[in-house]
C-alpha cells in the first residue's frame, strides 16, 4: 500500500489530536480522527475520558452528513465491540465514509483486525499501516499490556554527573533543578500508576502525586487542571513500615490528592483503623520471590489484570531500582544527570555491584537527549545481551 | 557604532576562513580575512602556521589592486610589530584599504591598540566589535594567555552514566564508543599541549598523540595529515616512575610521534642514557606544593611562558582531575558520559570527598550538550561560588 501526501499530512493531524488524551484517557488509549472530503477536514476528534466518546464519534458528529463519501483517518483501528459505548465500526458505516485510513490494528490480539473486517465486510475500504511508528508512540502502556498482559515500565533515575544520588550524610535536597521535578509532574500525570516503596514515602515524606502547582507551565496552560488525573500510587509496604506514620497521619502522602494502594506481604494487611479522614486507600498482597522479595513480575501482572495498570512509573530509591535492572523490568529509563560533582564517597544510582568483566556491564540505548533547565534529561532502552 | 547586514556577513565569512587554522596555527591565533569591494570579495585569507603570512597577506595578495578603497573585514585586531613577518597594519595601508572591520581588540594588554591607532594615523576608518564573542571562541588559548598570562585548561573525564571509570577490578577497555575516542583525538589536536601523568602512561599505555587513523573522518577529509601537529605531551614524573619503563624502551608513549616535556621533582632528573632512538624528549623541573604534589599553577605559568602552551588538555586519572578541579584551574570540562551501569563498586570520576552539605557541590554550568556516537558528550564551565 503505498499512502499519498494527503494521506499523510491527515493521519499526522489525527496524531496530534490524539494526544489530546495523553494526561486523561488511561486506562483507555489515545486515539485521534479526522474526517476528509478531497483534502479538506470537516471534523476532528480525540478520546479524552474513558466512558466518554471514542474519537472516531467526536469527528462524525462535527462532520454531520459531510461523512458520505468521506475519508476517516483514525489512529488505531476503530473498535467492534459493545462497551460503555457502541462500536465505532458501526458508526462509521451508519455515516457512509468511504474509505478508512488507520495507522495501525488493535493491538489485543483477541480483537484485532475484527473493526476493520467489519468495516470492509460493509464495503468500505480500510488500509493500515500509515505512521504505525507514531501511532505506537502514542500508547506505549496500552499496547503492552493488549499484547502481553504486562504494563509498561518507566524507571525514574536522578543523580549528579558523578553518580550519586546523595551525600553520604544522605543530604539530596535537592540535586536535580526545579524545571527536571517539574517535569517529573508530566511524567507522573502520563502514567496509570506511580510505583514506590514505604522507604521513599517515609524517608523523603514524598506525596508522588500530581501537583498542579508544580506542573510545567507549557502544559499547565494547555490541560485545564480539573483534566489532569491522580495515577493511583502503588507504595511497597512489605515489613509494614508504613503503618505506625499512617496512623499518626501526618504525612505527606495520604494528604495529597490522589488513590492509594498499599502492597502488603501474602496475608498481612496494614491497620489504618485510626485513620478516618482519608478513603481512597485500598490494600492488596503480592507474593514474595525467594529472596522474600515481591516478587515484581508477578506484582506488574495483578496491577495490569486487577487495576487495568498500561503504564506504570517507578520512582523510588536504588534497591527498587536495581531490582527492576537486574530482572529485565524496564522498558524506558528516564535519566535525569544534575550539572553536579558529589564526590565519591556519595550514595549510588544503583546497587549494582559485582561486575568484573566490561562484558557485564548493563548497557542502554540512549533514544532521547535533552537538557531540562540546568540538568541533562536522557530517555533510554536497555540492551538486551 | 551599528554594523550593516554586510558587515555582518562579511565577518562571519572571515569567522568561517579562520577556523581552516585550528589544528595547525599554535601558538599563533587563529584569524581570517576578508577584503570586500561594495557587496563583493575580492581576497580571502587565513593564518595557518606559525612564520607563514597573516591572513590579511594572504587576503590581500588575491585581491591584489582591487583593495584600494575597500573594506577589510578581520577577525582580530592587525598587527603593529615587525615579528616574523611585517606588520599587517602597514600592508593594509600600502594596500589602501578605506575601512578596516576588526571582529575583536588585540587581547595583549602590550600591543592591545595600536595596530587600529596605526590605522586611524594613516587615515582609515576603523571599526571594532563586529561578532566579537564568535571572534573570541576561535582562541580562548591565545586570549587567556595573552591576558593572564596562564594557559587556557581543558579538563577530559569519561565515565560511565553511574559516574564509574572502571570497574572494581580496574577493566575498562572500553568504556566509551570509537566515535568517542575520535572525538578526543580532534580535542588533542587543537590543544598546544596534552598533559598526563606517569601513571596514566604505565597503567594505560597510553601514547597520548594525535593519531590520524582515529581521526574523526570529517575532520580526516578537510585536514591533511601533513598539516596536523602534534601537541608536546607534558607528562608528570613526579617520583620518576617512568625512568625504568623508558629504559626499556617498549612504551607507546615514545614508539608514537609527538615531542616530550618530561616534568620532574625540583633538582631531579629522568636517566634516559639508555634511550637513543627517540631525540625529542626534553626534560624539565617544576616547583611542589605543601602538600609534596606538583604545584599546578606555577606549573601552567612555566608551560605558558616558558613552552608558549596556549591551551593544554588534561587527560589523566581521577587523582589529577580533582587537584585540577578543586584548584580551580580548570577552564572547561569535556565530559563523555557512556550509556553504560558499572555498579557501585565500580572507580570514582574524581576523588572529592566528605562533602556534607548540597551547596558544597562542585556544580557546572553546561554550555553544549550532544550525542558522539553512543555517547554523551557534554561541555561545561566550572561555576565559581
Amino acid at each position: 500500500m503505498t499512502f499519498s501526501d494527503v494521506d499523510h499530512q491527515m493521519m499526522s493531524v489525527a496524531i496530534n489530536l490524539a494526544k489530546q488524551g495523553i494526561y486523561t484517557t488511561a486506562p483507555n488509549p489515545n486515539v485521534g480522527c479526522v474526517i476528509v472530503r478531497g483534502e479538506s477536514i470537516v471534523g476532528k476528534g480525540a478520546h479524552l475520558k474513558a466512558g466518554e466518546p471514542h474519537a472516531e464519534v467526536h469527528a462524525l458528529r462535527q462532520a454531520v452528513d459531510l461523512s458520505e463519501g468521506a475519508t476517516a483517518y483514525v489512529t488505531l483501528e476503530p473498535c467492534s465491540h459493545y462497551g460503555r459505548t457502541p462500536p465505532c465500526a458501526e458508526a462509521l458505516i451508519k455515516a457512509k465514509v468511504s474509505r478508512v485510513v488507520c495507522a495501525m490494528q488493535d493491538p489485543n490480539p483477541q480483537v484485532a483486525g475484527r473493526g476493520i473486517a467489519m468495516l470492509r465486510e460493509a464495503g468500505i475500504r480500510v488500509d493500515v499501516g500509515l505512521l504505525e511508528a507514531d501511532a505506537h508512540a502514542l500508547n506505549p502502556g496500552f499496547i503492552k499490556r493488549m499484547k502481553t498482559g504486562m504494563p509498561y515500565v518507566q524507571l525514574k533515575l536522578a543523580a549528579s554527573l558523578d553518580g550519586k544520588t546523595a551525600l553520604a550524610n544522605g543530604d539530596s535536597k535537592w540535586i536535580t533543578s526545579p524545571q527536571a521535578r517539574q517535569d517529573v509532574q508530566a511524567f507522573r500525570a502520563k502514567s496509570g500508576a506511580i510505583l514506590s516503596t514505604a522507604k521513599t514515602v517515609l524517608d523523603d515524606n514524598a506525596s508522588l502525586n500530581v501537583r498542579w502547582s508544580d506542573f510545567p507551565q507549557s502544559l499547565a496552560q494547555t490541560y485545564a487542571e480539573s483534566n489532569v488525573r491522580q495515577p493511583v500510587r502503588v507504595i511497597l509496604n512489605r515489613s509494614n513500615r508504613l503503618e505506625a506514620t499512617l496512623q499518626n497521619g501526618e504525612i505527606n502522602l495520604i494528604d495529597s490528592s490522589g488513590d492509594i494502594l498499599l502492597v502488603n506481604a501474602p496475608s498481612k494487611e496494614t491497620n489504618l483503623s485510626q485513620l478516618t479522614r482519608h478513603t481512597c486507600i485500598t490494600q492488596t498482597q503480592a507474593p514474595l520471590n525467594q529472596e522474600q522479595q515481591f516478587d515484581l513480575p508477578r506484582l506488574l501482572k495483578q496491577l495490569a489484570d486487577e487495576h487495568n495498570i498500561n503504564h506504570i512509573w517507578v520512582e523510588a530509591g536504588a534497591t527498587l531500582a536495581t531490582s527492576f535492572i537486574e530482572q529485565g523490568l524496564v522498558d524506558e529509563l528516564i535519566v535525569y544527570l544534575a550539572p553536579k560533582l558529589m564526590g565519591t564517597d556519595g550514595r549510588g544510582l544503583t546497587q549494582i555491584a559485582g561486575l568484573t568483566s566490561m562484558k557485564d556491564t548493563i548497557d542502554l540505548n540512549i533514544t532521547d537527549l535533552r537538557m531540562v533547565g540546568n540538568d541533562i534529561r536522557l530517555t533510554a532502552k536497555i540492551v538486551t545481551k
